[in-house]
C-alpha cells in the first residue's frame, strides 16, 4: 500500500510542475549545449532546455521527507543522491555559463564523486548497521570484506555515476532504464527486509517515470548532469547500503553495457593505433549510426533492461 | 522463480523467430492495408507486413504447454486467446486476399466474440470452481451474480476484446499496454491464490514484450487481428476466471478510454447531428491530429497504463 503511494507523490510533483519548469528552463536560456563529437543528427536538439533533473531532485527530496524515516540508514541514500547531483549541477551551470559543451574539468568531477563514495564507504564500513557484507547473485554467498568495502563501494558509486551519465545520451533512455532499475531494486530491498530503502527506490521510480512523460522522444527537456548524476547516485547508494552490488550489475546491465563500450573502445583505440571497434561510443550512438531511428534504441534498450531486471531478481530468488 | 522463468520463453520465442516471421510475412505479401479513413501520416505504414500476432499465439501455445496444468481451469483463458485469435487470423486472412481494409463483415466478427463470451459464461458458471464470484475494487464487496454471470461474461470479453483491438493502431501501443496490463493482472492473480492464471499473465506479458522488440516505432510488423483479438481474449478470460473483472476495468483504463472515446464520438455525431468531440476516434489519433508525435504518445499511454496499474493494484491491497 504504502508501497504503491510511495511511487504517486514524485510521479506527480513531476507531470503537474514540468511544464512550468519547461518554461522557466527556457526562458532562462538553458538550451543544451550539443557536444561536437556526437553524431551530426543530434544537432537538432539544440535548443531544447536540460537541467530538468532539478526536478527530479526536488521530487525526491520532498517525497524522501514525507514517506521516509530519516533517522535511519535511507537518509544515505539521499545524501548520495544530493551529493552527486550537486556536482551534476555545477557541472551544467559551468556548461551553460560558458556556452560549452563542457563543464566542470573531468579531473574536478571525478574527485567530487570520490569524495560522495568515500562519505558513504566510511559511513557504511564505521557506523551503519547496514550494508557491511555482500551478498553474491545465484550463489548466495555472503562476502565480508571489512576495511576493503571502503574502496569498493567508492569503485561502486563513482562507476555508476558515469555509468548512467554516459546512458544519458538518447531520449528518454537514462530515465527509463532507471525506473526499470529502481523498481527491480525496490523489490529486492523490500525482500531482503529493507523497507526504508525500498521506498526510496520507488520513489527514485515514480520520479523518473512522471520525467519521461516530458523526455520521451521527441523531448521537450533533458535532465542534465544534475539529473543523471542524481540518479546514478541514488541507485549505487540503494545497492550498497543493501548490500546487493553485484545484482545492480545485473539490474543495470544497460549501465554497464555503457561504459564498457565506452573502455573498451579507447583502450582498443589506444592499442591498435586508431582502430575502433563500435562506430561510436557510448554504445546507444553505436546503433544509431548503424542506422536503427532513436525510438527503436531506446525501446530495444528498455526491453532489455526489463529483461535484465528479471534475470538480477532470479538470481536472488533462485537462493532465497 | 517460476513466475519469472515463465516471462522468459515466449520473450525468447519472439525474439528468435521474429525476424524469420518478419521475412516470411513480407513475402506472403501480407502488408497491412492501411484504412482509408485513417490519418494521412499513417499512409507511410504501407507494405509493413501483418499478423505478426501469428507468432504471439504460437509463443503462448508452446510455453502454456510448457509452464501450465492445462487439466486446471487455466485452460479456459487459453481457449478464450485461441478462440479470439482465429477470429482475428479469418479477418486478417479475408482483408488480404481482398486487399481490402475491411476483412469479415462486422456483424459476422460480433457473432463470434458473443460465441466464444458464451463458452467461457457457461464452463464459469456451471462447470467452474473459479470465477462465480466478483471482487469489487476498493471495498472488499463480494457479488454472486448467479445465472447473470453469464451475459456479464459475454459484455466484458466481447468488450476487451474489441477494445484491445482499437487501442491496436499505433506503433508498439497495444502490446505494451497489454504488457504492463497482464504483469499487473498476474500479481493480482497470483495474491489471490491463482498460481495458474497468474503464470499465464506472465507468459502473455513475455510474448507482448519480445513482440515490442519488432513493433516498436518504427514498427517492422504489426501485429493484426489475429494478435489483438487474442490478447484481447486471454485479458478479458484472465480477470473473467479470477473474479476481477472491475479490477481490469482501471488496470486495462487505456483500452476503455480508447473504447469509450469511439462511443461518444459516435452517439454525439449522431445526437447533435454532424458534430464530434475527438478530432478522430479511436482517442490515440486524436492525439497524433493534434501534433504530437506516435512515439511520444505511444510512450504517454504506456505511462498512463502503468499509473493506471498502480492504481488498480492499490485499489485491491487497500481492501487485502
Amino acid at each position: 500500500m504504502l508501497y504503491l503511494t510511495a511511487v504517486f507523490l514524485p510521479f506527480l510533483i513531476l507531470i503537474i510542475l514540468g511544464p512550468g519548469l519547461i518554461r522557466g528552463l527556457e526562458y532562462l536560456n538553458f538550451g543544451q549545449q550539443i557536444r561536437g563529437e556526437g553524431p551530426s543528427s543530434h544537432q537538432k536538439k539544440k535548443g531544447i532546455p536540460t537541467m530538468g533533473g532539478i526536478l527530479i531532485v526536488f521530487a525526491l527530496l520532498i517525497s524522501s521527507f514525507i514517506f521516509l524515516d530519516l533517522g535511519t540508514e535511507v537518509i544515505w541514500a539521499l545524501i548520495t543522491t544530493l551529493g552527486m547531483g550537486l556536482i551534476g549541477f555545477l557541472d551544467d551551470i559551468i556548461k551553460i555559463r560558458s556556452k560549452r559543451s563542457l563543464g566542470l574539468r573531468a579531473r574536478e568531477k571525478l574527485v567530487g564523486q570520490i569524495l560522495v563514495g568515500l562519505l558513504l564507504g566510511i559511513y557504511v564500513v564505521f557506523y551503519s548497521g547496514m550494508g557491511k557484507s555482500i551478498l553474491i547473485p545465484f550463489t548466495g554467498w555472503v562476502i565480508n570484506p571489512g576495511y576493503w568495502l571502503i574502496p569498493f563501494i567508492v569503485f561502486i558509486v563513482v562507476g555508476f555515476t558515469n555509468a548512467v551519465n554516459l546512458t544519458d545520451g538518447l531520449d528518454g533512455l537514462a530515465a527509463g532504464v532507471t525506473f526499470i532499475v529502481c523498481t527491480a531494486l525496490a523489490v529486492l530491498c523490500s525482500a531482503l527486509g529493507y523497507k526504508e530503502l525500498a521506498l526510496y527506490a520507488l520513489i527514485v521510480s515514480g520520479a523518473c517515470l512522471g520525467f519521461i512523460w516530458f523526455n520521451s522522444h521527441p523531448a521537450q527537456v533533458f535532465m542534465g548532469d544534475v539529473g543523471s548524476l542524481a540518479l546514478g547516485g541514488a541507485v549505487s547508494a540503494l545497492a550498497v547500503l543493501s548490500g546487493t552490488e553485484f545484482f545492480l550489475v545485473i539490474i543495470g546491465g544497460i549501465y554497464v553495457a555503457e561504459a564498457l563500450s565506452v573502455m573498451i573502445q579507447v583502450s582498443y583505440f589506444k592499442i591498435s593505433g586508431g582502430k575502433r571497434i563500435f562506430r561510436m561510443t557510448p554504445l546507444h550512438h553505436h546503433y544509431e549510426l548503424a542506422g536503427l531511428e532513436e525510438a527503436k534504441i531506446v525501446s530495444r534498450f528498455w526491453i532489455s533492461s526489463i529483461i535484465l531486471a528479471i534475470l538480477g531478481l532470479l538470481s536472488f530468488f533462485i537462493i532465497s
